[in-house]
């Protein structure tokens, strides 16, 4: 609505005319609409450092890492990446509107379990949190049973406690965390599992989150559930094969997949996400008056040509 | 944690001991171990006459119908089964994290739409709310952001609004809804869409939902997302056929699932939800205290042989 009032107030501005006493309401702009319009300085670029492609025989998923918030794991799949260690591995794990888990079936299996790459730390401090201190956060309005603040920072839907003074990723649709045992702190990156249904938020600040999907969800979200409990196979080939996982800047840049994100400091999210909150047209006659952190959308688009 | 509480104070009576100064925390009953230990009236049993099989190549969907929110769409879904309307039509749009939609896809082609069944009626009121009076209404004592009140009503996740008297079906995962044009009572109930992502909770009292989904989600999820907008085909071929839909009732009682859902005026359906909300085990060490209308999970299992 907030965008509907200023091109009210624009248009009277413009027009030099003055508001009828009730004056008709403005046709409200459409997220897309606000989106085609906005600058090219509401968007950023994805860092192809911190960018990883998952090729598999469908496509490619693109993920953005979260360094910000789990310095040590996002340089642990990095070192991971570089090696080569997911490639030929699998996604072994889909439990339906939970998630997908990929990396390496038999890791739990000495003898079986393929070797991490020279350089990768095999034991991390868990980095369930990070301190807000100073960290930019763009803060929702909306209510949230989970935590007492939710917005957005690095690009990542996220959560803030000023009681603890800490942040987190939260557990939404497309998220990518790192797997753990019973222990906090036994995770390394090396099996991670992709949010593909109703966001678990119980998970969250319980485990390490790395980053987000930003491309290719429908590639994941298809994938067969597994029969055995919680979405394993019982027989290996129903896995689905990974052809590789690598930094996109170690992939030629012929072969990259330039995109932008929406930066959530921009106008344009602000407005966009407005226009979901109070959407009302000739279908949605009745706003909302609330967005849920997890149905916010970040818009993607391919970065524009470089002349 | 009120089930764990609960297990303590019956521990310490019946042993007859008195209770450390700090007694060690008593551990929790997981939610399976609470439905085993439900004594069979906390189940209920589908009822045939309202239970639609979707037959697709992959197995069976069991949706159980809510003719109490949607009287008159779900009459005339029952007549549309019984005349064959779906038999041989396809699921014709599948957009990731929202929902996938079936019907047919020629039905507003003049010449191409397939005739509906004696007896279906081709215009319905809007059915988005009902009143909330005199309806048994278990709500949950979280915090919701697009609702007054949120629980369960007739087996569906619900919400309430005091202020108007309404009660309406909310859009959690599995979900069945009426497809409409932008008139409110625009749809009949031939046009049927599934929420398959993150509860679309915006769509709230804006469509007529007519029931859920109960058994066989893993064969909506996994549908091949349409690439064209909002998850449409641009190949008819990628369309997924529908074999049939028919009533329970309809079919053979040899060739029926029969079913029982947790009723959710149960104690244990109660004892399952708080040890969600507030797990508490050897990987989660810190309760959320709060859980979302749209992640309380309805327990359906396999009825009872009769003897």
């Amino acid at each position: 609505m907030r965008a509907s009032l200023l091109a009210t107030a624009l248009f009277t501005l413009l027009s030099g005319s003055l508001p009828a006493a009730n004056p008709p309401p403005a046709k409200q702009k459409s997220p897309q609409a606000i989106l085609d319009a906005a600058p090219a300085s509401a968007w950023r670029t994805l860092d192809p450092a911190n960018t990883l492609y998952m090729e598999l025989a469908g496509g490619r998923v693109i993920i953005e890492l979260a360094p910000g918030f789990a310095p040590a794991h996002v340089a642990n799949i990095k070192t991971m990446a570089r090696g080569g260690f997911w490639d030929g591995l699998n996604i072994y794990r889909a439990q339906d509107n939970f998630v997908v888990q990929f990396g390496d079936p038999d890791g739990e299996e000495a003898g079986k379990a393929k070797p991490y790459p020279v350089g990768t730390q095999t034991h991390l401090p868990a980095e369930f949190t990070r301190s807000a201190k100073g960290v930019h956060f763009d803060r929702l309005p909306d209510v949230d049973g989970w935590a007492a603040q939710v917005g957005f920072a690095d690009g990542m839907p996220a959560a803030r406690d000023p009681k603890t003074g800490k942040l987190w990723i939260t557990h939404c649709y497309g998220v990518l965390g790192a797997g753990r045992n019973n222990a906090p702190d036994s995770s390394i990156g090396a099996e991670l599992y992709v949010v593909i249904g109703q966001a678990p938020r119980a998970l969250d600040h319980q485990l390490t989150v790395v980053g987000r999907v930003v491309q290719g969800m429908e590639l994941l979200s298809v994938i067969p559930r597994g029969p055995a409990p919680m979405g394993f196979y019982t027989d290996p080939a129903l896995r689905t094969r990974i052809l590789s996982i690598k930094l996109a800047s170690d992939v030629p840049e012929a072969q990259r997949t330039p995109l932008q994100v929406l930066r959530t400091d921009s106008q344009a999210f602000k407005d966009a996400t407005e226009a979901r909150r109070n959407r009302k047209d000739d279908f949605y006659t009745q706003p909302a008056g609330h967005i849920d952190l997890c149905n916010v959308t970040l818009p993607v688009r391919a970065a524009p040509a470089t002349k």
